[in-house]
């Protein structure tokens, strides 16, 4: 029987034998604590960062960290914008320190295949400077086969099931704030979590092509989403967890040629874990 | 009925509502991924500071914030030591950024009532340090009326109860790491996550009056543990529970008079929350 | 006669007067140095964000600062890389400190309306982070009014123009690096500066949904180029020209109501400046 | 025919044909935003460096890096105060981690001779820990081969220059913020940027052998300058962009022995660029 | 005749003889400026740490560097708090960087044996950070072979001693700031700067289990002293330091081997030093 | 009978009335351990600015603050170059921060009148840096009445006195490290630290107008001096003393009004402290 992919459900000599393997891939879940609207609780961004990596660490073999929880600050062309209460976020130079120093301890650990799952659209570019300033530090400490991969999971949806599930309309990923795709995902991983009763069912947010700050609070519709979710399901959910992390399984067997596939991957996590 | 003390389970407009009560008061545990010993899992301080957090919680009507999991780096002396691969740790300046940003956006939320509950040995001075920065900021933007209230949820063990729970004598809380302490709230918070077929039950460790860098491996027990976990039982963790959340609730009461116990106030959280 | 928009052509007296017009705005130029191919120089997007920046100013009376010269790290799937010669490039905390700062300067010689005309894709979080920091720190030394727009100058092509200019269709702007849009625009503007008989006429890279770092060199095309140049034309430069510098004098004099539109706006600046 | 010795007027192609030669020299500009009189624009320290740097890039076959166009903080006892507006500037922080960065950049790109082309007085002592640091990040990258060369322009106009072109007397290199040696520099390489009618002939300023914060401003003249211009030429200019061209390039001959003098050495710029 | 301990007292050359001797240990004073009641002087941690690693370096032959004055910010429950004016205090990351500057310095003059001792409470968790940094830095310019010890001297007065010098009880380390371990061996070391007559004889102060800022200032007794000195003795100051000197050297000659203690080791300074 | 001017041997309460006073003065000596050569010890700077403070708060009833004894990095051109042994410097963040705070700290405790001494060339850019930042802050507390003035106390040795005391010229207070006016200061001072025989009688150092990193070492004379200090003597130092702190306490009575001149106002402190 295979032992959880969640570090956290794992002691640490189950954790230590994992780690050790030939190729083993460490998966990290970055999410946020963000409002995502009346009808889905503050930490989605955490859930489905740690839902997808989950089952891609199922179909690749590899082990999730625990997650990160608290995320860069929410912009209003993604996010709803970082006034609303409820919103709790890092500065940039946080952020950038924990993707750096996770990026070196799991390295510290013998890991050399290091994946960010992100799950909230502003913390990307962060994560991107923590592990370039990582993989320097390295290289100064004479290692230099340590190879990370950085992603949104939401990449990872391709143009068929996009139209497949939006069939009146794609409006890009930047207005999914708290709409179909993060809902569908929630109904099938956390139905208990979402009240579909209260989803606000507005066209979605028109916003400008730049940003101003302070944000203008009445660009951000009162739901704080930016695009309805009334059109979510729990088997949108389903499809959207086994697509893009199947996807997300491909990429990192492309990079990570060590990392085999499992032959009966299942592409959902035993579990969501506990934090 | 009373929804969820934690916010990870609130939707945003629930959770403004419950901040912007009179004398809300908001508590933050802060965890660690730390080897545990081979019958704890590396998350035991998030579980437990969270738990503990929502026992207290519930008996003041506070909210618990979404859990700091990452910690600062596991000294020899009362957690074995960063140098183990599963334990996995923040620079000191990455987590007083964390406490400082944590205490200005609960203050930004309205909270003027804070307290960090702390589970894992090590964050204390820098946590102190976090929420020295960030009452310096919120002054210079005119707040003076925040507090903060930082504190190590063992410390609200009282001399009594560690009479009546440890008779063959009490070692200090230095040398509790995954021992009877922790193994007996995890027990009775989280039992499937506890093998206590897999508990080494050695003398407590012999460590010297000073810390010495890099640290000698040799001094830490083969387990990982510093003392015997083998007496710990459920029933203790109850007592633990209780008398220690008992114990917080009476401070924060005490430091935030406007926080009201509740009339039956519940000692253990109607759920330990899903990250 | 007019006075010089740049204000590094300006004497001190002269710029004091002009920013201290009710509601100047100030207008910051972000470039990189950056390779852009065989066929361009590597301040490309210096060149580029003055220019746009400067005609922008033309048209809404606004000052335009002296360049941001160095840009956030090259990154692959939209500029090729950091790994090649030549490209030169700052950390995020430099990039931030810097955006920061600028907009605590202009704030300081009283200009309350700033934007800044970002020409480097990669800047864009970092310049946000700083504007955000900047911000914050007005507020605690009592500065409320202060409004800060960011934007990049591509997003003001509209789809109307993409459509003209591209007959055989668009890529996206994360493609155009060293493409038709740059080539065009520094055809028009420093024709002295292009040599299109170097342009690498090659289809246009095939990047991966995600970034791996270290970078995999052999995924950039050897031109360093991510789309071809080879249709670009003095003409378009001046169409992209007029048309983005409009739509950001329109969001500009949106966003700063008391920044009137001149009356016989020049789309194009008097000089592209002299460092 | 030889290409610019402009980095900016280069594509990266040429760039890194130059790059690679042995022993290549590159010599990094450092300017300010700072006020300089009624008669002069706000941009003369990025000018002057950047010009002055060219003409010893000229005489040693070196290449320009793109200019650092903001400085440190102008002081009142060297450049008036950082109180004036359009005196426009970084603190030191960002100034040090510039500097390192430009000087690990450019060894990343092969460089193993640096210099830079000092300005503006304040910043000095910035650049020099940022190259400190940047040569200990080097080192621990196995890299010890590189070498830096500090200095400001105007500390190779000899004695006997100061003598022929100050007869009546030189006050120092502090109080010449906006005299006679810059105008005169102006004059020959930048004359349509300067007014002399505007100059302002007033006495040197009487500043106290010491710094007191905040400034008190009525010890800056009115003019902003430190000494009159009046007496400035663009004689005197070609004189010291000469004599200080070839002191600079004398010394980087001595410093980096393989970069060997060009044999017909122009001491002026092809151009003085475009940024 | 041997020289002083104290690197203070040394010129470059005497200096750079002792460090050069194999297995040559330093120590590293810490003190801070601190209210320590109406008897002692503002500067007894400096004293302190400096006379007890002066006693521990003539047992081992080691060299006293230059202390560092100013230490971490007072907290309540051991030195009163930082809020009373003469207490002056660095922040968090001024410590973390001076315990990693002098690491390194120290270890670039050649000592790879190097012993923080520590004079006040607050300081020791930044201490140990700023070792673990530089040892990480270390690392990366190939030096591997450098041991750092931190300790605090009070915890090398053992049980014993104890109970002989407080036969009516001991009250815990915190609590002593300003009580009997201090006073005694001031009125041992420098008995000139203790008024016996101005000691302020209350019970221990009654202080909570946790920490709460800004801090409660009734909480501090009015001396600001935590416990009463009133029982100090200079006879008291003769045993605590000969106890903890000789306690360190043990525990210093343990962890570095080659530092042999001295045949007629002084436990008492030939001189306590002049700054 | 007065107290002593240093804070270092005030208790708390007698500070307290000291800073206290309308118009309290506090000078912050600020040194360096640095290779003074063969004949005087490494803490050099900090002894003379802090018996340079001393004799200058006679004068004007001020406050010595405990000096900052580690220094930035001593540069070659005025201290020899950080490369020798001994010499144990701070980053420059570090001596920013610390200047910072400090100024902080005591505006704390209610001073409005702060004067950095300088003893160590290398310190002074840094230390305005921090006291910039300081002002910065304490604006943003709303506090706009504290001033610092910021001096190198050889500044203060006029035209009349060099020419009295070099008799055959002097070459700049550069080239001064280890020279006369030190080594006068210290014959005056601290006889007992000074070893006359052991002074290298050799002429001037011959140094470059520019920096070079990493270091020559051949450029700095064997002794790590850059000048003789054969000439100097104990009579020399009283002039020294007298007239530089008659100069300091001349500059600091006409910045800080109302901190008037003592009546019989001693040039020479009643005692030098120890640390």
């Amino acid at each position: 029987m295979r032992t959880s992919v969640y570090m956290e459900e794992l002691d640490a000599f189950t954790y230590r034998e994992r780690i050790s393997q030939d190729n083993a891939v460490v998966l990290i879940p970055v999410g946020s604590i963000e409002q995502h609207g009346p009808h889905m609780p503050l930490n989605v961004d955490v859930l489905l960062s740690k839902a997808l990596a989950g089952a891609t660490a199922e179909a690749i073999d590899g082990v999730v960290a625990a997650p990160v929880v608290y995320g860069y600050k929410s912009q209003q062309r993604s996010g709803g914008g970082n006034h609303l209460p409820g919103t709790t976020s890092l500065d940039a130079s946080t952020m950038i320190a924990i993707a750096k120093t996770l990026t070196l301890e799991f390295a510290r650990h013998g890991a050399r295949n290091i994946a960010f799952i992100n799950g909230h659209f502003e913390n990307y570019q962060f994560l991107y400077e923590g592990v370039d300033l990582a993989l320097r530090e390295l290289h100064q400490s004479g290692i230099d086969d340590a190879k990370v991969v950085l992603l949104s999971y939401w990449d990872f949806v391709d143009d068929a099931t996009i139209a497949e599930l939006y069939p009146n309309g794609f409006t890009g990923w930047d207005l999914e704030h708290g709409g179909v795709l993060e809902a569908s995902l929630m109904l099938h991983l956390h139905p208990e979590r979402v009240r579909m009763d209260k989803v606000v069912d507005a066209p979605p947010a028109v916003l400008p092509n730049y940003d101003v700050l302070p944000v203008r609070p009445e660009l951000t519709p009162a739901s704080g989403c930016l695009s309805s979710a009334a059109e979510a399901t729990a088997a949108k959910g389903i499809i959207l967890l086994e697509r893009a992390s199947a996807g997300m399984a491909a990429a990192l067997t492309l990079e990570f040629p060590g990392a085999a596939p499992q032959p009966a991957a299942q592409t959902e996590p035993e579990s969501v874990g506990v934090l």
